[in-house]
């Protein structure tokens, strides 16, 4: 399998992540993002949002949006749960990540780490922090009687939230004020294989 | 089932447009999202996130999420793809949609048709349309090659798409600029079983 992708992207840094856990070998292609490759004619073949990442499987056929990737990968594993409602359950935070943190975190964490532009970030802070932690106090409150978001083991949820949030703090998130989602967050890093986002893109170790 | 929404909300018209699809009962309870009912303790006990729809399974167990509901009450059916490829490849559209489309055309249709805001809505079209327009082009392309989003038949990703995009005419979005769109909005508006969105809530007819 080959993914294209960009470092410091969390959105990049799931496949990686799972494909740990997995032990799923890899290859890495890094895209020129902030210099458009990605939105080439080439690269829109790949994914008409010409967006990273994009997953090329053995077969050539591709897959676009890194949620449907990481479901893709884990279909069949216990990272995504065979029962119905739990499989939705795990889904329904996914689509939360999407729509109600990627923006107001991930997008903070472009701004900053990626294209380092400080005026840029903080004027994003500013419009976009108060929906960030709500997102944050949403999964607070479901961590006072869950240990992970998917079902009763981590999951491709887990995986999901954590790329996204884990490097709030970074872009000047207080994650002090969200004791169970440190916790949370510790015991997604403390998993047997799991990979920190410096090593994105360099195969399975 | 019971269905908990609000009228004119795209993410709410979703279930009912598939169920009516499926041919599935429903009971409707309208939320005062407005006076601030689903963001109550009470209502959090059902979604965290303190937003409409809710879904209330026959065993008393909820889901949220618009998308995670469609896809749980679509497994097993062909509205959700049994192929592992495709099923991602419907995932994919469902993800796009909630982190490229639903905040720059639903937010906008939210503040002009519920909110009636046209103040609110004019700042919110000129900030944002610039990533629904990116998102519309996107579709567009896709439909270059294909008369729907999940695979060879209609499914889900056409349902979540369809209930977030028909109405963003309405907006101010110039979607003449699409044609490929038009005639794709036409073939779902034009599936047998179909119901607008005035009829939302409304049971199966």
């Amino acid at each position: 399998m080959l993914i294209y992708g960009m470092q410091d992207s969390g959105n990049c840094y799931k496949p990686c992540l799972l494909l740990a856990h997995l032990g799923g070998g890899y290859d890495w292609i890094e895209v020129d993002t902030l210099g458009g490759e990605s939105r080439s004619e080439h690269f829109r073949r790949m994914n008409p949002h010409g967006k990273t990442p994009v997953l090329e499987l053995d077969d050539g056929r591709y897959l676009f949006e890194s949620n449907a990737i990481l479901c893709y990968l884990a279909d069949g594993t216990p990272w995504l749960p065979q029962d119905r409602y739990e499989r939705a359950r795990t889904l329904a935070w996914m689509f939360f990540e999407q729509n109600s943190l990627e923006t107001p975190v991930g997008t903070l964490h472009f701004w900053k780490s990626v294209k380092k532009d400080a005026a840029r970030h903080a004027e994003e802070f500013a419009r976009r922090s108060p929906q960030g932690m709500a997102g944050f106090a949403t999964m607070e409150r479901h961590l006072a009687d869950s240990d992970w978001f998917g079902g009763e083991r981590i999951t491709v949820a887990d995986i999901a939230l954590y790329a996204c949030t884990h490097v709030a703090a970074e872009s000047g998130y207080d994650m002090m004020a969200f004791p169970r989602m440190q916790a949370w967050l510790a015991r997604v890093a403390a998993q047997p294989r799991h990979v920190p986002m410096e090593r994105m893109g360099r195969g399975v170790p």
